[in-house]
């Protein structure tokens, strides 16, 4: 088993511990249901992972990566409502198997049930951590508010977008490691580095999520491909060709995006549109650029190289992630 | 002017100074919004006369008394939005107002920004405060569900009732003036038995809620009298009326409450029905019976009497509130 596998798989066995069905069993298992259907666990293992690199015992970090795991469920269950999304990792959503003030409410309890997983830390760790998580917490709303607006703007901006996936996703990427860096006591040079590091691997990793809601296999994806496009959700592959395309194309991209049309034909023809202006090949090429800003970030740290090539094959492998 | 109003005052002076509509303004305009149009300010007023009475540094009960306060208004948002309520202090509800996405998620970012108010203080008292602010915004998220739950039971009892409004309502006007305790470094007798007092008066100040839900004088309560009878709300005064009545009035209380009669005359029937029960002494008895658990929690407080006036004359005003 490779390192990132056995911190996952303790990072589980300590989530089932914790876990349990309490009164009033409406307002708990919904939290319970989320949190045990699964996912790809990223932000706890890289607290935990982090801790470790730092020379931290990693089982002080259990309790600030069960944190932003639940902080991070909570918002699907919250994004779940906003987007009216039925499916969430092949399964229904909370708000869709019980309903909507369900989702509401277990939603509201997680977000208060990841403070308390602090509440093992002494007092100045608990606050620099909670500082931190208020913080990025924050930063989580401002990113999904941004891209609720922009469902109806069309003059949204590239760099907007990155704004917005930056505060949307990667703010806890990066917040997830810088814990694991505060609970190992690392340097405030090492701690703001790893910050940086997990902020560019978040970007990247979301222009990933992009690239695969398009170009991925629905049969390792889990979602379903084109749901972006049927959202018409204004991701970097729509901004990119809209801004390289020649006008018919440009015409017949904002037509299918204005527009209400649905199913297939739509995920088919505007996926022709992308592939014949490259936008594959773009993003890609997107994905290893903040990538390697990363990895240039690794070069300010007090890291022996064995454990810088641990964070660079992390790295690798959410680029070449099929999930 | 009365020490109570002083302190209000100076509270929305302060929390003026602090709120301002940041972007994206979708998000921050409707934490303004709620703030803004009013309430009784009744949970900061007690953690800063609380710190006040136990010779702390008012002014340094500020920061958390704007937390429980912001925190109680996003409480609001989301429970408006679980009730489908239209008006909430005269005014549209936040989710009527703009939409129910702006409703969740500026509700999300308020519980999160009403956590940062504490950041001012140092850690072990951070830390206090934190753990003391979770425990109790869970229990309102409990007191909540049992809420939405006893909307489908009928078996509900008083003290089930007590319990769910203990959670849903007490528990944060109690951690309020713990609160001001914590932050005047109170003895930890003071501190516990300040919780009590606020504890009971908490559950007193819902009783009142109820009775002028059905008997207060709609010029001054701001909400529309009978409001609990048409949404079928099975509050004291229903749950002692089913307990004591004739099994005609009973059959008719339930017979109102299982169908979905609306209108003038379903609350007037159930009024009468309630008056014809003797239920408004029987609740006003109640009221007194909490209002004076407080009271005598008042004994092991180590305070002046002319202080313990203070607290007395404050419970003694809710109880006569029109409002």
């Amino acid at each position: 088993m490779n390192i990132v596998d056995s911190y996952k798989e303790d990072f589980l066995v300590y989530l089932n511990s914790k876990i349990s069905i309490k009164e009033p069993v409406n307002l708990y298992e919904p939290m319970h249901y989320i949190l045990q259907i699964g996912g790809k666990r990223l932000r706890p293992i890289l607290t935990i992972m982090t801790c470790d690199l730092f020379n931290g015992n990693a089982k002080e970090a259990y309790d600030a990566a069960l944190a932003v795991e639940v902080f991070h469920n909570f918002t699907l269950i919250h994004d779940d409502i906003m987007d009216s999304a039925p499916i969430r990792r092949g399964k229904e959503t909370v708000h869709f198997k019980w309903d909507l003030n369900t989702g509401i409410l277990s939603g509201d309890a997680m977000m208060i049930l990841a403070l308390r997983c602090f509440e093992s830390y002494e007092p100045v760790v608990f606050k620099k951590l909670v500082q931190l998580f208020n913080k990025t917490g924050l930063e989580v709303c401002e990113g999904q508010q941004l891209d609720i607006d922009f469902e109806t703007r069309n003059d949204v901006s590239i760099e907007e977008y990155i704004k917005m996936i930056t505060y949307k996703t990667s703010v806890l990427v990066a917040a997830a490691m810088k814990m694991g860096a505060i609970i190992a006591n690392a340097s405030k040079n090492d701690t703001e580095s790893i910050y940086n590091f997990g902020l560019n691997l978040g970007i990247a990793f979301q222009l990933q999520d992009d690239y695969l809601d398009t170009f991925g296999n629905s049969a390792t994806f889990g979602k379903q491909i084109g749901g972006d496009i049927i959202e018409n959700k204004k991701t970097f592959l729509y901004l990119k060709c809209l801004q390289i395309c020649n006008s018919t194309d440009k015409e017949r991209l904002l037509d299918f995006y204005n527009s209400n049309k649905t199913g297939t034909t739509k995920v088919e023809e505007v996926t022709k549109l992308f592939k014949k202006n490259n936008i594959a090949a773009i993003i890609i090429n997107e994905i290893a650029v903040y990538t390697n800003k990363a990895f240039d970030v690794l070069n300010n740290l007090d890291l022996t190289e064995d454990k810088k090539r641990i964070l660079k094959n992390f790295g690798y492998s959410l680029m070449k992630r099929t999930i």
